[in-house]
Order: structure tokens, then sequence, then C-alpha cells
């Protein structure tokens, strides 16, 4: 990967192309209808400027105007639209596999990192090296057919609940997050999942909670091959890892996958800047929106020390650069659907 | 890749649920809104039979009713979607940039298969081995970013022509094609491009010739990466193959990429016989339809002994199991629209 960030570009003034045109325009707003959209935002300055974007990008007359073909909005998923502590959600799946299948693998008691998370020292497991940690995931989200795999995901997320809040891992999901993809939809936009989670561990449950079709989830994959299984064809996860959809891997994904310039980048971490750099790059307008973790309260606080979700480079990059912050605390009246 | 495809298996008799299952039900077809499509059709069999099949899955009251979030059809390209004869026409794309490269690379007037290829012998140059045909493709598509190389593709099709027909490439796209893409989206299909053919290569004409979206296109790969590029990113095409979308890779990139089964899938030769196993596989209802290369006068005729587009294997199991075989000599009123 190449990566050419000269130093001097942390000079250059914030400019967002998109606000700054926008202001020299006649803003056009919707009569009435835009009140029942994003009920769970706070009447804030910043979802004004999310709707004044959408509006006029959406509008004919605007100099900003996007067809609908080219309405292309990503998602990062774990933080951005549902939550990810203590620990990413997946890893609980990982947990949950482990000990299925720790009975014919009574070595992995003495080995790292499968022995600190069979303790539940989940902090611990995440600092065993990467190697490690992709064995893990072979170990527990490989070998198997797709259908069995996804099958799996389903019935851990019917079994288990989320060791703090004690709900189903599937209602953390951010009701405000729900009405942005409402909307967006609302104004013909595709809206993409772009994920560093597993493809087929959200495959598994991300088209009906979120109401997107399977092709617009796009996350991390392992090798897969197709066997005719005389006559039954499957698709087989080998234990290899293929693709990781994090970091630049993000941009490389969204234009192998899509093909096509985001026009609206949702995301929460350092993970995402690359893709936000890429939507900043679309060449008729772009917003790019971070979700900082601000409520310890409702839901939890944390950004440039944090070890999941790490907010840090990418604060500066935003802060600079004039992207939109989403202050969860004080922009969001609900976070989940239950409270 | 794993292949397990028994002997006995040849043994068994000819099967096709959904033809099978069809015909025991009440056929509803719409009243006179069906007329208007597939104009370049033959009022054949096969063209009762493929109108069934649509009308059948998009009618609620059917036993074989497919919801239209399920509704995903896949086509092959070359000799499928367009002529492939004598050779693939990105061949031909790959001669143009050899002219415009070989002037920098004096060594290839001496090497295979630049030598043949450079001669015109294009027969020749497909004999020269993989490896040297990957080579050959790496130094003609790849090494610059992807804006550039679509760039390049574009110029070439309003520079060039196909030497036998003398038309533009794009001319030689089938009018009876279009038209079932177009009567498919009607019935809200999602169509999608499952090609052997280069994925950015595609994209660069395809979105607009078949009015099918980027992200609807799936094509063989080369490695890329992301480049910040000083605050202008692209993505940038490495002189490295990533991945062929052919034969069980077909099956393997619609799980991934689309992450459902197809119902419909149309193809014309032996690289297309894993997908449409994978589509014969759908749990409801599925309809797999082979393109034969008939046509000799208006077209090309060519089957089993093509070196383009042979179709042998997947002749004989289309036979077995009942598959449509579309004649294009019978079937097709006209081949191209500028007939």
């Amino acid at each position: 990967m190449r990566y050419y960030i000269p130093v001097f570009l942390l000079l250059f003034a914030c400019q967002n192309a998109s606000v700054k045109e926008q202001s020299s325009e006649k803003l056009v707003t919707e009569a009435s209808p835009n009140e029942t959209f994003l009920k769970s935002w706070e009447s804030s300055e910043r979802k004004s400027q999310l709707m004044t974007f959408v509006t006029n990008i959406t509008n004919t007359e605007h100099s900003q105007y996007i067809a609908t073909q080219d309405r292309i909005a990503v998602f990062d998923n774990d933080g951005t639209l549902w939550s990810e502590k203590p620990v990413y959600f997946q890893l609980y799946f990982t947990f949950y596999r482990l000990k299925q299948l720790v009975a014919q693998h009574p070595e992995w008691k003495q080995q790292s990192p499968y022995k600190e998370l069979l303790a539940g020292d989940y902090a611990a497991a995440l600092h065993s090296g990467e190697e490690a940690l992709i064995q893990l995931l072979m170990d527990t989200h490989a070998g198997m057919d797709s259908k069995t795999f996804q099958q799996l995901v389903r019935t851990w997320l019917k079994e288990e609940q989320h060791p703090e809040k004690k709900v189903p891992f599937t209602d953390l999901v951010y009701q405000p997050m729900l009405e942005m993809i409402d909307y967006l939809h609302h104004h013909d936009f595709r809206v993409f999942i772009v994920s560093g989670g597993g493809l087929e561990f959200m495959r598994a449950w991300a088209t009906d909670v979120y109401d997107i079709p399977s092709e617009r989830i796009i996350g991390s994959t392992v090798k897969t091959t197709y066997d005719y299984n005389n006559g039954q064809p499957h698709i087989y996860r080998e234990a290899e890892l293929e693709f990781i959809d994090d970091k630049a891997g993000k941009p490389v994904n969204i234009h192998k996958i899509i093909g096509k310039h985001p026009v609206l980048c949702f995301g929460n971490s350092d993970g995402d800047l690359e893709m936000m750099q890429w939507t900043e790059a679309h060449p008729i307008a772009s917003m790019m929106v971070y979700i900082h973790h601000t409520d310890s309260v409702r839901e939890w606080a944390y950004d440039r020390n944090s070890a999941v979700g790490k907010f840090d480079k990418a604060l500066d990059e935003a802060k600079r650069k004039g992207w939109l912050l989403v202050d969860m605390k004080e922009d969001w009246k609900q976070v989940y659907a239950f409270e």
C-alpha cells in the first residue's frame, strides 16, 4: 500500500468545498416531509447541516445536484451503526465458538490468545499479536461452508446477550443511524456498509436489522472456494485470510465493489480515515461525518486512547478539514430503540 | 478449488424442478404488457418458457413466487451480451495498447506473445502459455491509476472498430439481450454482469451500454491499492493479477459480492457452467439459459471446438438437465441493433 501524506498538508487551512458553496446558494428546503425524518436527532446545527446537504444535492436546480444513479452513501459498522464496547461484538462470537470447540482442542487451554479469551480476558487476548489473532479467527470462523457459518452467527445472536447491557447484540444498533439510513433511502441513496468486520458475520443479520440488501454489505473476507458437492454446491470458507476491509482497504473495496465515489461517508475511528478522504475527492459534492462517542452514560465515551475504535489521527484531520463531528451526547435524543 | 463431480451423476435423469412444477400450476400470464417486451425474439417455445418462468416467480399467488429483494439475474458478458469473435474484444484493446507501448519496449518485437500479437496473429498469441499472457495483460492494463485506465478504454472504443464487422465494438451487443435486461428490470430483477473480462475494462462502457449500475458489474481484477497522492487520492492498478472471474471463480464472486443465489443465469460457454450450477441450487426456483452460437451469417457459429467461448462440457450438461438452449439463428429476429 502507498501512503504519501506529506507534513506540509497539515498546514493547509480547513476547507470543505461542500459547506462553502452551500452558503452562497439559495437553500431549498422541503416543506414539511423532513420533519418526519431523523426524529431521534436533536435540532442541532449539525443535523441541519446534514439535511441541507441532502436537500441540495437532490435538488435539480442546485449547482451540487447529484443524479440518483450517483447517490452512494457508505457507513462503517462497529461504533458507527452499532456499539463496539467493551470489545467488538464479533469477538464475543469468537469466544462463543471457542467454548464450543475447546473440547476438541485441549491444547488451546495453554495457548495464547485462546487461554486469555477462555478466561474472559479480552484485552489480553487482543494483545497476542496479529498472527495469533488471525489464527484464532480462522479456527473459529472458517473450515466450513458458508451457510453453516451464517447459521452459527444467527444461533449465537439468539442465545447470547451483551455482557453489560444485558440485551441482544442487535438491540445495540443506534436508532438515530437507522433513521439516517431510512432518510437517505427516501432520497434515493444507495446505502452501503463498509466495515472491518467479517462479511458473512454481518450478512447473517445486517440485511434485516438495517434494511440493506446483501450486495451492499462490504467487509473483511476469508478465501472462499466453490465445491460442486455431488450436485448440492456450496461455498467453502477456507482457513486463509483474504482481505482486511479497514484503513486503505476501505477505499480499495469501495472502488472495486461499488465503482463510484461515495457522496456521504459515516465513520467513527482512524480505520475510516481513508474512506473519508476517498469520499472527499468526489468531483461534485461530498460530506464526511464522524460519530464521536461522547456519552458515557447512555453508551460509552472514548476516542484517542481506546484500544477499540481509536479516534485520534482522524479526529485531528476531521477538525482541521471541518468535517461534521456528531456529538452522541449532544446530538442524539435517543441512542438505542429500547431506551 | 474443490471439484467433486462423480461420474455416477452423469447417469441421473434430466431434471429441472422449475419447468416440472410449472406445468402443474395454473399459468398466470399478463394481459398484454408482455407483448411490448423481447420484440427481437421470435415467438418460440423457448421465449415462452422464459416469459412463463418470469411471470410465475413474480406472481404472489404462485408456489414459486420470489420476493423482489431476492430477484437476482446474472449474465456472462463475452458471447452472452456481446460478440467474442474472432477473439475476445479485450484482446483488441490489448493489441492497441501494445502498439502504443512498443516504442518504449523494443525487446517485445522478439518476445512471445508480443511479437505474435504485433504481427496480428491472435491465435498464436493465445497459445503462448498462461504466464506469458498474464504478463502481457499486466504490461498493457496495469501500472497506472484507475481513472487513467478507464479513459484509455474509452478512447480505444472511440478510435477503433471491429476488424470484420467494421463497426464500433459496443455496436456488437445483442439487441435481444438488451431487451432481456430491460424486461427483467421491469420485473424488479437486479441484473448483474459476471464476466471473465476485466472489471474496469467493462465498467468503462458497460454501465451506459447495458443500463446497469457499476456495482452490478463483476469481473476479473488486478490488485489495487489506495494512494493518498497529496490530497488527490487515487486507486492504483498494480501489475499483479488478483482474481480470475471465470469457471469456479464465478460462483465464488457471486456469493462474495452479491451474497444471494441467482434466480436466472445467462451464459454461453464452459466458463459459465459453475455459475449455472450455483443458480440451479436456488431453493425456490431457477432457470439456466445458454445462448448457443448457431448463426454463421449474422454472427458466428461455434461451440465444442472453439478456442474462444468453448461450449462443450456445459453443452452436454445443459442438454442432460434440460436447461434452456437459446438458438441464436432460430430464436432471434435480429442480432444487432444496426442490422
